[in-house]
């Protein structure tokens, strides 16, 4: 089968012919039709290090039917059209046919064509997690404020409209006009200069005691402080970005506040007992989806899926300043 | 009135003549019967910095009978006696009379002695909130484990009742013979020694991907990356102590952990709309220590309240060795 992949001889993306993988156990056998990419691809290409033949395929958002099932299956049949993030410790999507445990995998949304829908998998599962595992909102929760820093990113372009949909006073944060813009778009009520700190301007808004949830896509060590000011006592911070430098915790006590990471492959890497939740999450983002209550986040689609078209994708990632999601579409 | 406090002229306690204060608004007038002593007297004494004819007075925790009421008071009347710890902003309870916010009172539990329910407040809301607020611990954790490092302490002895309660599985942590006989008594399952990892330790006991939550009630700088590798993916750690040295997050990330503060005077301080749980807290807890459900985990007792004697318990308090709760009795 085709496949875009890493090898020892260089870092560049290569287009390779390789063999086929066979389904087992709770593995379906996919065939790729559209993937997205995020920045967990930049990561994982920067730190894959390769030895021997090995080859490393990436890709961990995509959309395809499913050929083949292994033994244990139950949850899908063949011909099923699919989407999904998967394992980032397995072989990922940049490839005709790739491997994915059922209980990581959705039915894709019908009214959405494949790219709008491989758009979506891995930041709604983040989104999704990072307010409803790890922020723990519930209803109860509505009229509460959340301060979402990056709101016209992926994550933030579905999670602004999850908290917007669950009744949240939403506060994303842009600083170019096409961002402010597209995160209005999906239910930001108030937008703030993230170039700028963000406690005085929550101020003005009229958060005098801060805000009860932040969730944090951005350079989490260069908010930290501000982030701790701007949270209200007994608030929630939840970043999906490593704290890379140690921090200091201190002004979180005074106010019993909880910081968490998000991680979507930690379900999967560690093989959790609740690993079926992001079968039930994807299944339900298909119904919000298909019914309208979600908005598909795609911005911008490439064509075809091979090394040239992978390494221009990548490049467009690095640059951090795409809005909203991008795809690549079709093998030639 | 009299009063043990702190004045510019010494770092001593003295005793003191002071006037009575009148209760307004929500406050009740309690006369103080007996008081409990824990690491926050020690720290706020430490913390003092007094100018001018101000006077100090320390003291969290405290019985005493409703003698005057504030007018607009509906929880309580006079006659009536109560428990509780208070808000660390105002003065305390090492006095004749002290003036306290109605929304932060219990009912004293009537099947215990005045010494046995003033060591309970402080120490019981802490865990509580602890493990219901901040960890989020709820009926469907049941058969989840928890490690609460130094379990023989004052929160940690209410903190095992409280979680054993739920139907947690108790790893508490100790490391003399009396400590670890404090714990298994109030329903601790395994008894690890904190003077060493207490990974390899988990691990021993069978539980591989480490255990669902963990209560530190000891530094927690020294435990930091032992209790990051010891939270399971998608666990949660909360500590009642500061973070006073800058911290790496890095482990936290690859599991989706939680990491939240408890800090009992959070609600007070900041005037919390939900500061009335304080009250509903010691009233649930009162009905459980009335029934049995909980025990009261007092072990010393001193007698008068006076300089000496509020001396002579901060000695024992800065020791760090006091097992259980330490209570200071009447007046001369």
């Amino acid at each position: 089968m085709k496949a875009v992949g890493l090898t020892k001889a260089s870092t560049d993306f290569i287009d390779l012919e390789i063999a086929q993988p066979k389904p087992e156990s709770h593995d379906l056998l996919v065939k790729i039709k559209a993937i997205s990419i995020n920045p967990v691809d930049t990561k994982q290409r920067e730190a894959t290090k390769i030895t021997g033949d090995e080859v490393r395929i990436l890709g961990w958002d995509a959309v395809g039917e499913v050929v083949e099932i292994g033994s244990e299956v139950t949850l899908f049949k063949t011909g099923q059209e699919v989407y999904f993030a998967g394992d980032v410790t397995r072989p990922g999507a940049y490839a005709e046919f790739t491997l994915i445990d059922e209980r990581l995998v959705g039915l894709k949304p019908r009214n959405l064509s494949l790219e709008e829908a491989a758009a979506m998998p891995l930041t709604t599962i983040t989104a999704w997690e990072a307010l409803f595992d790890r922020l723990g909102i519930v209803e109860e929760d509505e009229g509460k404020s959340i301060l979402i820093i990056n709101g016209a990113g992926g994550v933030g372009s579905i999670a602004t409209q999850l908290a917007a949909h669950v009744g949240l006073e939403v506060i994303a944060t842009a600083s170019r006009p096409e961002t402010i813009e597209w995160t209005e778009k999906f239910g930001a009520q108030h937008v703030l200069n993230h170039r700028e700190k963000l406690t005085p301007q929550l101020k003005q808004l009229g958060f005098e005691q801060g805000v009860d949830f932040i969730l944090c896509l951005h350079n989490t060590n260069a908010h930290w402080d501000d982030m701790q000011e701007a949270v209200r006592p007994q608030g929630e911070i939840c970043s999906i970005v490593e704290l890379a430098e140690p921090v200091k915790m201190s002004l979180l006590k005074d106010k019993s506040a909880t910081f968490s990471y998000e991680f979507m492959f930690t379900r999967s890497k560690y093989d959790t007992v609740d690993k079926v939740k992001q079968h039930e999450i994807l299944t339900e983002a298909a119904h919000m989806l298909d019914g309208g209550t979600l908005q598909t986040t795609l911005n911008k689609v490439l064509s075809p899926i091979n090394a040239a078209t992978i390494e221009e994708a990548h490049q467009i990632i690095s640059s951090g300043k795409m809005i909203g999601k991008l795809v690549v579409k079709g093998f030639e």
